[in-house]
């Protein structure tokens, strides 16, 4: 007897049917015990008159009759072990939401990750990644794969894991910087969606050693603004996939997203004026100007000062501000992208500049000898968007297995 | 003017357009000059009687009339260099194969993969990642991103990268096939694609330090032909998708894959029936017999050896062969499965007989001690799938940017 799924009992009424999932709860009153099963997709409720002893966690088989008296319940029930728990549970599993502290349940990743509050919110990242290669490949991106080790510290120099690559020094990429970027010479237009790596020693809410980066990058681009409209279009098909997918309302994405300039806004936010970028203060007060003026659960900010973006950066007609932007969710920064250099002889004096040696960047440098077009992409981080989407506190929340300075394991 | 691509040309014949790429070719003739410029999408040829000196490699712009006299060209070109490449390119871009050698195309990846021919191959892998996620998505399978450093170099043990984890030691991932185990627990059926870490000292056409891999995992199976029939179909899947992106013809997957048990496979290969494993001639021996006695491109070879599978694998009815896997496509192992141990006494009772200590995998098996269906999975190397599919010698030759033993950069 093939085995259905909790949502699809109420098709099967009166039928003998076979269900499996784990013991969620078992409640017993004076003449019968109910057995509760959850299964991915939720809830089964067995009803007998014996009298049973399965702990919960157990994962069990249950073949029975589709009774609908009320509600639709298994009754007649043969109920087989497939694998026993023999231990209590370190947290109750059957609460609406999980009252173990964060740290006990990523202590436990493998077992909290069950509760129905955590999984959705993997459900809801698994949705909108879907959703973000599906609006870009209906904008022409092609999928790239990039290496994670590379030669050198580059792009920010601090902050990067070093490893041993057979013998000499490597380190872990922290962004598909440059290979995207090298693929505009290839497809015009690429997206990847991978891990990024940050020896961050920042022990915060919103930090990860290692996150999700959802990476785009096109070329043949006037400026920003295009790389700009494109992101707005395929953040609004990954609100619409995580709906489509699990249910979530998700605030709307306007046509146009509200965009001001960086001098703009430090007076907004009531910064100083030669402040050379924006604190998370900053960026909350903008998230509220936002929501105020503009009824937008989104803002850009653009024209970051030059001194402040990496070196690949391509400045705005006024040379002290760049075509960098970042993009605020509810106040904070969950995207940044920008116009990037595209000429070789604007890299070798942007490195000049920077003091930054040749050598080192020279495969990077290669796809520029021979000829890049103006373009310019965007990185969005995954587990920032999530955690602002569905107002979670802490980025762990939303993360299947966090790693962070202190963590390492599960 | 929008800028239009090559394939669109013959939809605007007699109006002005506006086209971008790069020079692919110049053709002077006596009285005309030829300019062929490549998008992402093919050839333009544009017509001039004016003398051009554009170097190859250059990005440009053309504004001109679209004129169809036997083939569609674009006349009276305005031609605006967007970005100038002023050394000669390593190696001819327009001959229809590249005639430098694969050193030297790595070695100048930016550029090579620009070449039609190399870039169908990368266009191809894309096509077959889509292809799996969404044939994984139709049978209810939800993604997953999971750690690349993790604490211990458990697994395998040998070939792993270690690096500097804020002072302590730790592990670039071999594989995600802990994480994948536990998150059954919550989805029941999972997939992943991404980055795994060989440290191995192979110096091969067909090993990688860092490759792609299409990981599944799936829960409440009978056995692993349950996991052999779900591959099946993600493989159909994934074929039909690289024919419907991009026109590349594809074998057959039969709907049925013949299966041999690994003492057949043995005697059918030729090799000593005490041999504990597949040797490569044998894998290649069993991929002639596959299509000389099946038609079929791919063999099933199960029932391998329990002390050559790793620790988690669950045994077959023998105690002596598992209900371990490989996937050989024309006599090559593209994919390694089976069911795996689901029940917590198991896996300390193999960690014991294996020697390993229980401390390493402690946050690993807290999701067996807490209930774990039956299960199994598959993990496919993508850049060996994708070589053998298109007829590539090298893995090399379908991957953007190789690690490897000696190749750290671009």
């Amino acid at each position: 007897m093939q085995r259905i799924l909790s949502i699809q009992l109420k098709e099967h009424k009166g039928e003998k049917v076979r269900i499996a999932g784990w013991v969620h709860r078992v409640r017993r009153l004076k003449s019968v015990t109910f057995l509760i099963v959850r299964d991915v997709e939720g809830l089964s409720q067995v009803v007998t008159t014996e009298a049973i002893e399965i702990p919960e966690g157990s994962v069990v088989e249950v073949t029975g009759i589709v009774t609908a008296t009320g509600q639709v319940e298994l009754t007649s029930p043969e109920i087989r072990v497939l694998s026993g728990v023999d231990v209590p549970l370190p947290f109750e599993m059957h609460r609406p939401v999980l009252s173990a502290g964060l740290n006990t349940q990523l202590d436990h990743a493998a077992l909290a990750l069950r509760h129905p509050a955590r999984a959705l919110n993997l459900r809801i990242a698994a949705a909108a990644t879907a959703g973000f290669r599906k609006a870009l490949e209906e904008q022409r991106f092609v999928e790239i794969q990039t290496p994670k080790i590379v030669e050198s510290a580059t792009e920010s120099g601090a902050n990067v894991f070093q490893l041993d690559y057979f013998g000499r020094p490597a380190y872990l990429a922290q962004s598909p910087q440059f290979f995207k970027q090298l693929m505009v010479g290839v497809f015009e237009r690429v997206f990847e969606v991978g891990p990024v790596f940050r020896a961050e020693p920042s022990d915060t809410a919103r930090h990860l050693a290692q996150y999700t980066s959802l990476d785009a990058e096109m070329g043949f681009i006037e400026d920003h603004r295009d790389v700009m409209r494109a992101l707005t279009g395929t953040l609004n098909g990954m609100f619409a996939e995580v709906t489509a997918r699990t249910g979530f309302v998700t605030p709307e994405v306007p046509a146009e997203i509200p965009a001001v300039h960086f001098t703009e806004a430090l007076r907004i936010a009531g910064a100083p004026e030669d402040e050379p970028d924006l604190a998370p203060a900053h960026e909350r007060a903008l998230g509220e100007w936002a929501l105020r003026e503009h009824g937008s659960a989104f803002v850009y900010v653009t024209g970051y000062p030059m001194r402040k973006r990496p070196f690949y950066t391509h400045p705005s007609p006024d040379p002290v501000h760049s075509n960098g932007f970042d993009l605020l969710f509810k106040g904070l920064e969950i995207v940044t992208g920008g116009q990037r250099l595209h000429r070789y002889e604007d890299y070798v004096e942007a490195l000049g500049r920077a003091g930054e040696p040749i050598e080192p960047y020279r495969g990077y440098l290669d796809g520029f000898r021979y000829g890049m077009p103006p373009h310019g992409g965007w990185a969005i981080g995954l587990e920032r968007l999530v955690a602002r989407l569905v107002g979670a506190v802490n980025v762990r929340e939303v993360t299947a297995f966090p790693r962070d300075l202190q963590r390492l394991a599960p």
